[in-house]
């Protein structure tokens, strides 16, 4: 038992926070050189690991940039299921929305500069649009565990995701410094506006 | 002049709707051997052609499934564009919905065969995807034009073909013989009563 814990702790002495040096110098070099210039052992030696160090965390050079989208698809489900009972759907998927801004919303800077990298590589844009089919797929799925049946829990997780596409835009577009989540909010309560009949 | 209008003619004999032949003939081959084990060749033949004739034009196998998305793009910049002057944004959505109902809903078993393939192909399924990304992009600059600002024109546009993408599943998938159209209009419907404020 002790022998078990000494060596987790030696492994992490050796890389502490393996998995985010690489996330961080691969954006670096994707942003200096362009992704398709980057081979996974430029990733490897700029983080100062191994490219098997590497492939222990991902699976190539294009899913580090998506390393962090299953954490994201485990919180929405969480925060949908988890939502009190008889919260009326779009309350809910309000909520999640402000789980995914937490989450989504914690750097800017680096926000900006993966979205960059994406929107100059076409097979990286195909891989963040299936993500984000994924995930309003697990939202969907959250609401219909509480009971919410279709087709409006696919309605409310499309416009639950189609609300984060347009904020997260948004915020890394706008040249003010609010917060995800505000921009979040505002454009939920635009559309509520937009689609309220008249 | 009237040379060039008699060999319009000859070439029209030659090859009546080569391009609705290789579309058939193309879905027949994915849904009896698969996508993957289909090739160009099998559909030309199929379809009574050459793979010549295909590639006047496809691209290639994968696009002959999503020859009609131009269209589609077309159409719905045209009708968001068109409808008249002060009309509430999702009143234009809607209208838009309409078009695309009219030009997607025409033959519910056809689609229903094309859906069965991109399920089942991971490649045509980001094509798809991006289709759809596309089709947003497209509204939302007609509601540009027309004068709508941003956010509201992303919102829209997403809440849009977010309605169409929920109504097209239904539609395909529900036992019952509703036209596209209407199970459009319900989900647009729903979804006002979903994102109401309470």
């Amino acid at each position: 038992m002790s022998h078990r814990v000494i060596t987790l702790v030696l492994v992490a002495r050796w890389e502490p926070n393996a998995s985010g040096r690489l996330r961080e110098a691969a954006l670096d070099l994707y942003t200096e050189r362009g992704y398709e210039q980057t081979t996974v052992g430029d990733i490897a030696e700029r983080a100062g690991l191994t490219a098997r160090t590497f492939f222990r965390y991902f699976a190539d050079k294009r899913e580090v940039l998506f390393a962090r989208g299953d954490e994201l698809q485990h919180a929405v489900r969480a925060a949908a299921v988890e939502a009190p009972e008889g919260m009326p759907t779009m309350r809910v998927v309000a909520a999640v929305l402000d789980v995914i801004a937490e989450l989504v919303g914690r750097d800017r800077d680096h926000s900006r500069r993966r979205q960059a990298v994406i929107d100059a590589t076409p097979e990286l844009q195909e891989r963040e649009l299936i993500k984000l089919a994924r995930l309003s797929a697990v939202l969907r799925e959250g609401l219909r565990e509480r009971g919410v049946p279709d087709p409006e829990a696919g309605l409310a997780a499309e416009t639950g995701i189609a609300i984060f596409r347009v904020a997260f835009e948004r915020w890394i577009t706008a040249p003010d410094e609010r917060e995800l989540i505000d921009v979040m909010r505002e454009a939920t309560a635009r559309l509520e506006t937009l689609v309220a009949p008249r």
